[in-house]
């Protein structure tokens, strides 16, 4: 460890008892822990520059002394780390894991207790986490609260949403700190199920210094602990943890030996870099299933979005109010004739997925129980094992392997999650037996246990044992209404993917801003894939329904793009068929667009502003670029020198129309192909909320002769 | 219906809109129904004394206007019924099921909302329930309280224990109403988990009025609703329900169609007729069970009594404080050498009970998980089917099946409801597979999901659950920690038994008071059988450990006596084996008693003083006599009038010796034969906290010439 130095320096107003700094493998960031007052402290330097004041660290509890103070360093050890691994999906092919490692033991002399703080430090930022060994005097303990700090020095830039216990489906606000009490109650809107937290922001929390440094705070690998949000004071600029806490006001039920997640701070001094960050996959386990052969990337259509348009379709089968599993008897009932996932038009989506080569068909409504699913508090909605009468699920299943394709299963909790796991086995085993290998779960409505909240320890341990669970059945899960992401895909490379932010079914009822799609891969991204449902073709609703004001916020190219700019092994091309059928030529797109990658290059972004990003598709000499922009029209400037030497590519590009506009004139675009190798660059016009997506492959000899190069 | 008249009085302060009475079969109770100020009320008399006087109904509700006023009768409907069943074991082998019945349909006009009230009247008492029919103003509704009275209606002698939604393992305190609150805070100790309501009393209350006149208070079919504790109005004497509230302080969630349990008042002039009330279970549905013949009386040994006994053995395996479930390798750990389930120790219950003609042998501690199960709120406490290292689950379960007797599982959840529901399939599987067909469930401990309590509406459903699953296994269930028993045995026959009160275990760490055994049959044992666990030989503890001051408040003859006065299917002679070597002719007693009854009489009873009690083994010629005492020696006369006609039964008399006493000298007795016919009457000295204890079978030639007759 050539790079550590321990040092003792009298840097703060309190006495510093003990202090030890590490520094990043290239230098650049240094961690410094250190004890004032018995305290323990960690602080965050970026180039000489002090990111993270001195910022205290430990956690408070019930019932017991605080592990928050009185502490001497009985010992401390410092390591360095380098591997490379390979995802078994993912951005790129190999991820390089390389950190410096400081693990400080504090002795609580008058309880006789220790805890071990361990901070890994990457050339991308910071991770640290709370460790308890098995010991006498800490076998079992309740946290009151968690008293980290994340101690800003200055008034930075921030993209937030509200803090909350049980959703992340809000709209972006962009401000400064100092402006976020003024903004905060107007930041949320309603839903199914909130509990907003005054004053507190959730992570991925992506901040920008006024030196152009960027922040992103958040956590890695949550499990058995309660998720966080960080409470802001907008003077000091101090984010302060705030865990979940559950229905008696208690945050975490602890036994040792027992760590927390990591506290991540992703450092980086341009935009880029953070979407570039693997630190919070790095600092998951590795994969704990030994084969993953069955887990394969999944571009999926889907019995879903013509539920959102008016007069399209409906989830239930019938209009009554009121339903009992088991007793209703949906053969006497009078089907209301909206029900979106019957037979006929499921093998219209079978059929069409088949000839389009799409992996699956989600079909949502499929199962008895959704006429009185939402906002009662009932707790035996869904059995996720009985069809509705117009499902049959032994022909549709048998009608689409025989097509090659495979149906994704639906199982909506409506947040009864004592309910799921009740029926969990059954329903694994009722998948298996009908060919069924990736489920969405649902978690809408406040969650059963009541009291509980989407983010509370418990509800953390049933996530993590519905994905451990789907793992021994073989199911991927697509977990909807669930907690942010913390890179847990590493460790359990079956959660392929979740929502746990605003995603495309807003567009029909609360509307996203045009710049939501460049702020989430900075925030909900970081924890891992979103199942964002893109491909919106039909973006104005007043097509179905005159007079309807309400439209996606994108062009059409936009929703292309999304496709690269969002990365997910899960893409769901999320358009009801008939719009793809308009429009085959932009549909191409999606239909070429891989979903898993060998690279990715991040060409340029900014939060809130533009992404544009370059990936290559896994084990083949093809590209994707995709370029967003927010409500501005913007020039982007496409640099192709991520391509190999030498060779041409066809590069198929679909740019927003000359007149295209978000609101106005969504689904004018023009496509084409030109030849670029890596010495081109392309000057990209993108409309109001529009885009630019681009597919290349290298050019074969009668391309060369045939397409124009790319001046 | 020729006894119903429907009048219509202005009886009360309020205006009088509508009233309606009913009669019970013999005429002399009267139910009368009104609606004054719209509100609808009940009162009941006892020919022509006036019982409960007008009381209020209704429920209210959160979010939605109350269900307690602005009615009008929509309609009424009478009925009378009478029906005649045989429970599949029970204290009789027929009930009669016969009352009036009175429905009234109260409407809503403000809210458009329809609720009924149905009352049934018994020659024994009142039953009265809410219905909800479905109706599109009332799908779904959340309970705040229910708002049912029962207003006494003078200063009553009460038997209670204190209002609690978590246990009602508490000493029993004899006062007038009017003395409730000076000693209400004295009346209970602490528990396991405990969350006292304050003036609150628990159900069944046992009363007796100042003109000899006893009521009985409980509910009948407590079935997706949370249990019912009565607030004390100390000054007016009225009681009002109070249901257990959730982690959010909720009741109920109701989708209708609903009905609530039955609100009951037993009624008696004697309190030997409390006793024969079948009311409770006459207001439960018939078997949900359809093929009963694998539900069987029990009487068992068991592991037990000896973790309670000083030095005597344990439930957990080794002296660590920290165990993880399929981490913590028992193999590797130093045993401790007072576990109780060793296989030596368990195949030498196993052959004691072949040997004495038990079924079955309870072993707790057989699995791992005990060393840390207890108040820590820890949730994965048990899987339920990983054996310590020294119980082998196939050799002693084969063993004891060559013997011709069953293991009893033991399912100890801690409280933790949540992990029990994960685990039941594959528990009950485990028993099937291991040839068990009885578990005893414990509830030890705060309830998971935290913050519902053992009585809220959650856990009534849990408890529900455990039954039914466990019948479709073919598993009879005794469990400990639930809720007060609501005669829910007709309906679910393979809920044998159940705690839910201060049992004997209690005499080893708090002591029971010498006539809490007189009081238990009139107040949980109302509800349903009780696993109280008598038996105990060896009552005084200094006997394992010289110098403890311990003992079971009881002489040996008393604990013989119990097995006929508290009525159970499922008996367990609760002693160590070596306790019973030691007096193998009172032992006699324990393995003659039948468990299972063709006729019960109550001969003599007062609630607090004493109970005597014959009953008739099922399909044999035999009876069984038991008299108890409290603290008092006393001289009962028991009158053999219930023999049959003309025969000489040998009477074999187990009484307390002369110089008996529970503390002093409680294993003093004596055993003799004697001949009795019908018009025999013994005039038996009773010990302090004494018994006697009496088998009968009819005498052949021989026992007719040898034995002397009773004079």
């Amino acid at each position: 460890m050539k790079r550590l130095f321990s040092i003792c320096l009298a840097l703060m107003v309190a006495p510093i008892l003990f202090a030890q700094t590490i520094q990043s493998p290239d230098g650049a960031l240094e961690l410094q822990f250190s004890l004032g007052d018995s305290i323990p402290q960690y602080q965050l330097r970026f180039k000489g520059k002090e990111l993270i004041r001195p910022s205290r660290l430990g956690l408070e509890l019930f019932d017991a002394p605080s592990l928050t103070g009185g502490f001497f360093a009985k010992n401390q050890q410092t390591n360095s780390f380098q591997e490379s691994w390979n995802p078994v999906m993912g951005e790129v092919k190999t991820i390089l894991n390389h950190y410096n490692e400081l693990a400080i033991t504090l002795r609580q002399p008058s309880t006789q207790r220790e805890i071990l703080v361990r901070f890994r430090l990457f050339n991308d930022g910071l991770g640290f986490r709370y460790e308890f060994p098995q010991q006498p005097n800490l076998n079992y303990f309740v946290i009151r609260e968690e008293a980290t700090q994340f101690a800003l020095n200055g008034d930075h830039k921030a993209w937030w949403i509200a803090g909350d216990y049980d959703t992340e489906e809000y709209k972006y606000t962009t401000s400064n700190l100092s402006e976020v009490p003024a903004l905060f109650d107007k930041s949320y809107e309603g839903n199914a199920s909130q509990t907003i937290v005054p004053m507190a922001l959730q992570t991925p929390l992506m901040l920008k210094r006024p030196d152009g440094v960027y922040l992103n705070i958040h956590e890695a690998a949550l499990v058995g602990y309660s998720a966080m949000n960080v409470e802001l004071d907008p003077k000091s600029f101090q984010l302060k943890a705030h865990l979940t806490p559950d229905a008696q006001g208690r945050k975490g039920y602890i036994q040792t030996p027992f760590h927390t997640p990591w506290r991540t701070i992703v450092v980086a001094e341009k935009a880029e870099q953070v979407l570039a960050s693997k630190l919070i996959l790095n600092l998951n386990e590795p994969s704990k299933i030994a084969n993953t052969d069955w887990i394969k990337p999944v571009k999926y259509i889907g019995v879903w979005w013509q539920m959102f348009c008016p007069g399209q379709g409906s989830w239930s089968y019938t209009d009554i109010d009121n339903v009992r599993l088991g007793v209703t008897d949906y053969k006497k009932l009078t089907p209301n004739k909206t029900h979106g996932a019957n037979n006929t038009n499921v093998k219209k989506y079978i059929d069409f997925a088949a000839k389009h080569g799409f992996d699956g068909v989600l079909v949502e409504g499929w199962n008895e129980g959704w006429e009185d699913w939402f906002g009662k508090s009932k707790e035996d909605v869904f059995d996720f094992v009985t069809p509705y009468p117009d499902f049959d699920v032994k022909m549709l299943t048998d009608y689409a392997r025989s097509k090659g394709v495979r149906l994704i299963m639906h199982h909506e909790t409506s947040g009864a999650a004592t309910n799921y796991e009740r029926w969990m086995d059954t329903a694994f085993r009722f998948m298996v037996n009908h060919g069924y290998n990736a489920v969405k779960t649902g978690y809408v409505g406040n969650i059963i246990p009541r009291g509980e909240h989407h983010y509370s320890q418990w509800m953390i341990n049933h996530y993590n044992r519905v994905i451990q669970k789907a793992a021994q059945y073989g199911i991927m899960v697509n977990s909807h209404e669930s907690v942010h992401p913390t890179g847990l895909h590493r460790t359990w490379p079956n959660a392929i993917a979740a929502e746990a932010a605003r995603g495309t079914e807003y567009e029909s009822f609360g509307g996203n801003n045009p710049d939501h799609t460049t702020i989430l891969p900075f925030t909900r991204l970081m924890g891992g894939p979103m199942d964002y449902t893109p491909g919106i073709f039909q973006t104005r609703l007043d097509y179905y329904q005159p007079g309807d004001s309400r439209y996606v916020t994108s062009t059409l190219v936009k929703q292309l793009a999304l496709y690269v700019t969002m990365y997910s092994p899960l893409q769901m091309a999320a358009d009801m068929i008939e719009n793809y059928e308009r429009f085959p030529d932009a549909f191409q797109f999606i239909k070429d667009v891989a979903v898993d990658w060998d690279d990715t290059k991040i060409l340029s972004a900014e939060p809130g502003d533009y992404i544009t990003i370059a990936r290559k598709a896994k084990g083949k000499e093809e590209w994707f670029v995709g370029g967003i922009t927010d409500e501005n029209p913007r020039v982007t400037t496409i640099d192709f020198s991520f391509l190999d030497a030498d060779d041409y590519y066809v590069a198929t590009i679909y740019e927003d129309g000359k007149n295209a506009h978000y609101i106005t004139n969504p689904q004018q675009y023009n496509i084409y192909k030109v030849l670029v190798n890596k010495k081109s660059k392309l000057k990209q016009q993108l409309a109001a909320s529009g885009g630019v997506a681009i597919s290349l492959k290298k050019a074969d000899k009668e391309e060369l002769k045939k397409l124009k190069k790319l001046k």
